[in-house]
């Protein structure tokens, strides 16, 4: 196969990598973190105040735009970048993950996922196929294969049937996959938490050759320590020349401890989510901004940082927005809360660089958790 | 008096007046649109971004403000103007208006207006003497006097007896004032749609010399024929040279019909709520971008605009913003509505100045009423 995403390692610290993932939409600085713009939007933010942040690239998702507005409406506009007006590179999941989550009712079969909209009910079909042409027409920089994410708990048995129809679809979307310079299909190793599986589900994908391997069905409840426990033995399955994609994750802290571990990809709701819930993240770990404490404290979120949300707004002004339900609130809660997590994964690739992340690490972990 | 707050007039062009306001907080160029901060923050739209539409001048809500944070709380830290991060002018109602149309029990007496909070239910009272302390714990540069907005429609009984109420809280208000240079106070015209009662409010309030002069208990109701019959008997008994200010109008047509007869100064919440609504204004008037038909539309809602939100977004994507309840639909309507009704304002000073205001507001009426 080759290369048309190239992935160049820059140094490397104990078993985290520095590096740069090559995309047709510009390079994308790893380990990196991709806010969600779910709906072709990372909420609350205008994109040129996501690329202020320092972000390279987001993610897209692929449910919710087939249902609304389309991917054949994108497509006829000129693509996702250019509808949501985003230059840098985009991500699409597969929609495998959310149609189980989201959709009113869906039937899986070896075919794919027959399921009702959860907007109006409509009825819908998304296969490896059928995911692999949404994502082509909203023009993804990275396309992920269309898998089933599987539940948590999940027995030995279960677990391991989830995985090997997540291997006939990845066989399937490489198939329906249509390469192009700069654009790129990654793998998802599926397992839950058996170490025979998740061997058995990389084994299989590394044959199948992608641009990049992604580690899917973690996140899912399992609890931090558990989801360390399997990407200790998952990780070195991985290739060591590819882009590694921890799904779904996470917590500053679950970065951190994923970034030691040798994962160069991220995705999450969280600092989106929580900023629009008033949950702010801080070096001292996370804060409530409707907390009365912080209703007369005239400091910012983070002097120290060069985001203006951070900096220039004090926390009594956003404790007012944030308890008034004003979405200027939301706006700079989320603003604030992306630029921490992009000054966190800028940190952490400067001190890979310098070879100082397990110190870095320490660090912001005593401090974070307050351990 | 001494004035304390300067108004330079530069043209004027048939009754139509273009000046400069001299504020402590910088000039406001006239005839003015204010977008409505009420609870200290233009709703949806960073204060930078309020003013890089063009905007010299806010106004912020006692009502709101008294309420939360509160007065003493916004003073403690700083004043409104730093507290919101806007270092332009800011404009304070009186709260004499929201506390008939917002609060949940109050009761009206020559003292002034004792109610319940809609927040909380906790009890407060709003007179001519607290109204002037809280404007200037906020630190207004343009406070308004306390008054009653006499209700529409209002038999002449009813409305001679609230003018007349209103002209002695405007006694009080002017005794409670704390002057400061670059800081003014206004007096408001009652005497809902009566030429006699405007003239008696008129000629008392001229003889108590404030820095400007409102009307107020307009755009409550009685239509658009009704509030320019009443401007025009009204605004001639005002001073020419002093800044005339015409409360809570209005549409776009209502601010032309207005500025020809002699208005420099308005606030209206429309551009920010219609704007958090799915309504946009153009130059060929209001569109509902929830409407299936720009669904497809690749065009921006006004290609000539310097507004990025007006002139770099498709109608396409605001639609499908709008439609999927996304803030950032909420942030770039509300965004394009008050920077047209900037550009409006501009038009009309550019016109005054040339003398062609006649001129632009046929032109501009028959285009946006659809004549």
């Amino acid at each position: 196969m080759t290369n048309r995403l190239p992935f160049t390692l820059h140094a490397t610290d104990g078993n985290a990598r520095r590096g740069t993932l090559h995309t047709a939409h510009g390079p994308v600085e790893t380990p990196v973190f991709m806010p969600v713009g779910t709906a072709a939007t990372v909420k609350a933010m205008l994109p040129e105040t996501v690329a202020q942040t320092g972000a390279d690239i987001v993610l897209g998702n692929t449910y919710h735009l087939m249902l609304r507005p389309t991917a054949e409406r994108i497509a006829k506009l000129g693509g996702l970048h250019h509808f949501m007006r985003w230059d840098k590179a985009i991500l699409t999941d597969s929609g495998g993950f959310q149609v189980m989550s989201l959709a009113k009712i869906r039937e899986i079969s070896e075919e794919g996922v027959r399921f009702q909209s959860h907007l109006d009910g409509s009825s819908h079909m998304l296969s490896p196929e059928r995911s692999m042409e949404i994502q082509h027409l909203l023009g993804s920089d990275i396309t992920m294969i269309f898998d089933e994410c599987t539940p948590f708990p999940a027995s030995h048995q279960t677990a391991r049937e989830s995985m090997e129809l997540s291997l006939r679809w990845a066989e399937r979307s490489k198939q329906a996959y249509q390469p192009r310079e700069g654009y790129g299909l990654f793998g998802i190793v599926q397992g839950s938490v058996y170490e025979d599986l998740r061997t058995a589900s990389a084994t299989a994908l590394n044959q199948m050759e992608f641009d990049g391997m992604a580690i899917g069905g973690l996140a899912v409840g399992e609890g931090q320590a558990e989801m360390l426990r399997v990407l200790d033995f998952t990780v070195p399955q991985l290739p060591d020349d590819k882009p590694r994609y921890l799904m779904g994750v996470g917590k500053p802290d679950d970065l951190v401890e994923a970034v030691l571990r040798g994962v160069d990809m991220f995705d999450c709701v969280l600092p989106t989510r929580s900023g629009r819930n008033g949950q702010a993240f801080t070096w001292q770990g996370t804060i409530n901004i409707r907390n009365a404490r912080y209703a007369d404290d005239p400091t910012p979120l983070d002097a120290g940082s060069t985001c203006p949300a951070s900096r220039d707004y004090s926390k009594a002004y956003l404790h007012h927005l944030v308890k008034s339900n004003e979405i200027l609130g939301a706006m700079l809660m989320t603003w604030h809360n992306v630029a921490f997590y992009q000054r966190l994964m800028q940190h952490m690739r400067d001190a890979i660089s310098a070879g100082t992340l397990q110190e870095f690490a320490e660090n912001f972990l005593r401090r974070y958790t307050k351990q």
